[in-house]
């Protein structure tokens, strides 16, 4: 990573484009994704947006969005069809030209005949004047970064692999390291003895996450977090010795 | 529904909240299901935003969504633990009182024996002033409507009990009704003739989605969408025409 010893914090912001995700009709796989790719590189997810293939709305999100963070990561709408218009948009957010690039017009001749190159397929093509290609080892279409603005695909395989090749450009920081407890307990019954350990540990972010079985009833994970591992290690005994102590005193109860 | 022969256009947002999912070790599946869920009945999905469980974040977010839409939905951030802060936060944006409300207490009750009803248990009674409780038939811990925002709980099972509550008190619209044809194409050979017919059909949105295989490349379904049942069967019969043409000149070609 460019920046990976950095021990600033590094933000980010997730835009999805695309009427077929607000519809339900197609579910989204790249949120969860593109999330722990970050947290992973070293880079924090502050917010996700999901919008509709509107110009308006996606030039008024990507400009809260860009403003506010350091990434901002876009998936979908950049194929051939009347739909597809993230290009356009972004260009219009940025108020820079967009035309036919000869860059991505030479990547999609790796894959497309020339004969078959119609007026569609070089939509695919439109890159806004500045930008620095994504590439695309999937199908060859291109994504592109301007600004702070990385221009990704919505098809997951084709996303994916516009992220790898994008990765080794990106600013990071420093890794968020955590860890997750099975607490074998309800919430319940630990909130108040795990705020107590919060307020100790103002640097270890705590989270608690119920999950439920009709079977079973509800139990609970708890995950820590932090950029420094020694505070990891001390919060994590820390609400080992308190489950234990929970535990003791619900079972002798 | 309150209101479903309304031919009116109802909107929607959902604001998820929560750490978990921004850091991607929990991967959403709510977004999808209520997006599902709404268009069903007849609501029309236009943004979702995702923040973390920071106070600050979804005040903002709750009220730049709750001025823009017909309904706000709430995922997460419900529980007992000191990181559970959607209601404190919901009271917050209306400016109105919150406190544990005895109809909540008597929710609880009727699953929770009382002298396991301390005060992080107590938490989950916490209602705004002046809100309406949305039943939890799965755990009891009921969610809650003020205004035209829903607070609704992150665990799936849950939430979807608490939709199923809350719909049949829902302002709904009229329906968006859909058809879906498996082009058997590639987007850019029908890009530019269903770019004409998506002219012709102002009042009919055309969406085109590929998908991508490795062993068989890439294919595309087209979706298009209306309130009207007349105006989508002629659409349809325009696009099975047209790619029964292209078909056959590509066959041909």
């Amino acid at each position: 990573m460019a920046d990976s010893s950095s021990s600033r914090v590094v933000t980010a912001a997730i835009l999805v484009i695309g009427d077929e995700i607000l519809s339900g009709r197609t579910k989204d796989k790249n949120i969860g994704y593109i999330a722990e790719y970050l947290t992973n590189i070293g880079i924090d997810l502050r917010e996700v947006r999901v919008v509709p293939d509107v110009e308006g709305e996606i030039v008024a999100a990507l400009n809260a969005l860009r403003s506010r963070y350091d990434h901002v990561f876009t998936t979908g709408g950049i194929g051939p069809t009347h739909d597809d218009i993230t290009a356009d948009s972004v260009a219009r957010a940025f108020g820079v030209p967009i035309d036919v690039d000869p860059r991505a017009v030479a990547l999609l001749l790796e894959r497309i005949p020339k004969d078959q190159l119609n007026e569609a397929r070089l939509r695919m093509a439109r890159i806004p004047e500045g930008a620095a290609l994504i590439e695309n080892s999937v199908s060859k279409a291109p994504g592109f970064s301007i600004g702070n603005v990385h221009v990704m695909a919505g098809v997951p395989s084709i996303m994916q692999a516009m992220l790898d090749a994008l990765a080794p450009r990106l600013a990071t920081g420093k890794k968020m390291l955590s860890r997750s407890l099975a607490a074998g307990l309800k919430e319940g019954d630990i909130a108040s003895a795990l705020g107590a350990i919060q307020a100790d540990f103002p640097d270890v972010s705590m989270g608690s996450y119920p999950s439920f079985d009709p079977a079973t009833g509800f139990t609970t994970t708890l995950v820590l977090r932090s950029r420094e591992e020694s505070r990891l290690v001390a919060a994590e005994a820390a609400v080992a010795a308190m489950l234990a102590e929970v535990k003791a005193r619900l079972g002798a109860g």
